[in-house]
């Protein structure tokens, strides 16, 4: 493809992604293919001879977009939200063109300096402590996702509690890590993967609004520490993925402080809420935090994968990820006056995910970022409003931020039939929990577009489907 | 920012990218910033109001282009190739625009079943065994790194050889892993992150070409049996990052077969070669791998982030990786008739990557992508015949593909003071390695826009260099 093919094929492709975004409320929201159609629609092999883009678009318009359940869309109420506001596209397309890889200052220096200084200016925005800032001992990171920050930070506390010993001599077992039952299937991977095992990591109870008990707690890591177990790693969730539940980190630090435990805060969903002065309770008791994450690409606008991780010692998330070969070690490196990122994640290379995120901050400001937290907010209060002034629904947990969990009154088989036929609709889409045994929708309000009328007309068919249903 | 405005600015981005490839001679390969220089240029805090897009470019072409290390260079000669060539762009654009989350199929079937396609087309087009396909036991998936690739066959590896036991009640010693001492660094680091420990890496010793011996491998692996280890990971290198050495593969996979180890074979950069049928023997023995990566995001011309994973058992994959909560059930993962890639991978979420490699696919053909490998080999061939008619150099290792090790006759220091002028020079950038405890400079060739001039021009400078630091 030549410069002149790309100009034109590219300016193509931005008006084919502004058209979809356009048009997106057209198409059914949750994809309707069935296993196998979209593939089918592939040929069984590579092309031999190149082909002109204009095919490509094509195949991309006709198979690829029947295939797609629309993130973007104002009526996506699925998970949580993946935003990927259009200067978060334009930051993905700048890095994509660049064509840099950031494993080490040297191989670019302005990701890494740009990466550190978008992740320090979230530091005060976000009301985050300053131990974080990298001018202090601590510093930030880019992730693909918090499942990755959590695995680094547990890695991290690892090597702690063992002194660096199972790193160089390999686990043997005896480290016990601790988090809600509500908490993310992301923490036991993470324990799996760094070889603790399921079996050692604590689920520890919840109250009534589910968030994690420090008496609990404090129990849990009591009883290990008579049975010869090394507490070694507590995940606590600002923000559960059921409910948006936040465990009390300012009671829960003093905890883990007490018992040496490595404490790890995952706010992925519900952390930009805190660029709110309203919502910044949501950080109360990060000061006891060794590492801390959030997601810009959930709630702050920026395109899928943008994870913000923070620890508060550096040096000790480089001592456990950090090994140098001949063939990267340079000047720069030697010099200890940089950061290279390659030591700080699981992978060697690194994208440019920084531009992403700086041209999100610059475009929207965090004016902007709040303006578009409060209006989701706003709409997901509404619709808690709305529940509960009709007596044939219930909501299953306290509203937190932009989060409903509700119910048809009546049967688990009830709510379940009437998530199928939601989503069927085409109408909109909505995922489901359990919380306290009970089946529950999820109505997460986040999407960029989404208005009060995308909200209402869910409201609207939610309650048609329902009355359908029974009668 | 608006529809319109995203068109207007996304078009300014696309032909600001191709004046930037267009003109990518002009600069420095290797920034020339001092630390602290990017992040100088960049405000203190964030802007509380948005600004427009317009100073967003401007920054980026005044703050952030200094600060570039121009992979896509034509004279990038260092590491080894990150390709993001136009369709791969286009790829990321794609993707970002879409901005979907392929998590589960049920969140974007396409993005699942694009990608089953892709990594299916490329079994017979890299002669990879049948046993990858995925309408076999076995299957592929994208990672975004080799690393992350080799720390996921690990954990698979070391479920299989402790019987599920590590994942459920945690490791407790006793198992080993082999590479040679010639391999990536990302497999100690996996080595460490899945908790098997340094001190249970064996470096297994190499030939006089750098290639793992099969004899030094099976006197390690049965010293370690008779101690009362269990043998459970070997990853074979398939092109070393120092030299590209090739270890014998058919000779290492009984060995592995017959010690019950994983065999993991890591091709990250050569394996785009095995496109070409006169370097197909690159793949001779990958019948006994369990699995095998390579990645296109180096020399198949495919953006960063792209390494294609392939196991030959995927349900020993998904059991090592899958943790299944509430909130991601769905009919589709229920019915068993679908591939669900979260369970593939370490973190949760995933990109729409498959996009770029079947944009490079289509746009390139099978053929295209052979004539790039060609083209490079062919330019590899002719500078290593310049080091070896030149009597004041030397290679320092076999030339093998794209890749040439040389030296200049003398010492260490003196080679490393020519590679820094080298790169000083800003006409090019090459890196360094040691092999035989010798100093080694890297002649990486495969920019997607090298030409004989920039490595006729490179020697040439190389050459001048040496002059200047005898005079």
């Amino acid at each position: 493809m030549t410069s002149e093919e790309f100009r034109r094929w590219g300016k193509a492709l931005v008006d084919w992604i502004a058209d979809y975004r356009e048009g997106v409320e057209r198409f059914p929201v949750l994809s309707r293919v069935v296993p196998g159609e979209v593939r089918a629609r592939l040929p069984a092999a590579a092309p031999e001879a190149g082909e002109g883009f204009e095919a490509v678009l094509a195949d991309l318009e006709e198979i690829v977009l029947p295939g797609i359940t629309h993130w973007q869309s104002p009526s996506f109420f699925a998970y949580f939200p993946s935003n990927a506001s259009y200067p978060s596209v334009l930051g993905e397309l700048a890095s994509a063109g660049l064509g840099i890889q950031g494993m080490l200052w040297a191989t670019s220096p302005a990701a890494t300096e740009l990466e550190t200084c978008v992740l320090d200016w979230l530091v005060p925005a976000l009301g985050l402590p300053e131990a974080f800032l990298s001018s202090s001992d601590g510093g930030g990171v880019i992730q693909d996702t918090a499942s990755s920050a959590a695995l680094c930070a547990l890695v991290a506390a690892r090597e702690r509690a063992t002194g660096g010993a199972s790193n160089e001599s390999g686990l043997r077992g005896g480290l016990t890590a601790y988090t809600s039952s509500q908490a993310h299937s992301s923490i036991e991977k993470a324990v799996r993967i760094a070889g603790l095992g399921t079996e050692n990591l604590r689920l520890v109870e919840v109250d009534e609004a589910f968030r994690m008990r420090p008496d609990a707690l404090a129990a849990a890591i009591d009883a290990d520490r008579r049975a010869g177990f090394t507490p070694a790693f507590v995940c606590a969730t600002v923000g559960t993925t059921s409910s948006l539940a936040v465990d009390p980190v300012a009671e829960l630090g003093p905890i883990c402080h007490d018992s040496g435990a490595w404490l790890h805060v995952d706010a992925a969903m519900a952390g930009t809420a805190a660029l709110c002065p309203e919502h910044r309770w949501l950080h109360s008791g990060l000061e006891h935090a060794d590492s801390y994450c959030f997601n810009p690409h959930k709630w702050m606008l920026s395109a899928f994968d943008c994870s913000a991780f923070w620890v508060r010692d550096r040096a000790a998330l480089v001592r456990s990820l950090s090994v140098l070969p001949e063939y990267l070690r340079n000047v720069a490196t030697e010099s200890g006056q940089v950061i290279d990122y390659r030591d700080w994640q699981v992978p060697l290379g690194r994208r440019f995910r920084a531009l992403k995120l700086w041209f999100v901050l610059r475009c929207y400001g965090l004016e902007g970022l709040r303006e578009h937290v409060r209006r989701h907010v706003i709409l997901a209060e509404a619709f808690a409003s709305w529940v509960e002034a009709d007596g044939r629904f219930e909501l299953a947990a306290p509203r937190v931020l932009n989060l409903v969990c509700f119910r048809r009154k009546g049967s688990d088989e009830l709510n379940q039939a009437l998530l199928e036929r939601l989503n069927a609709s085409g109408e909109l889409y909505l995922t489901h929990t359990r919380l306290g045994e009970r089946y529950a929708l999820r109505l997460s309000i986040g999407q960029t577009r989404t208005e009060e009328r995308h909200v209402r007309s869910a409201w609207e068919r939610i309650r048609a489907e329902a009355e359908r249903l029974e009668s």
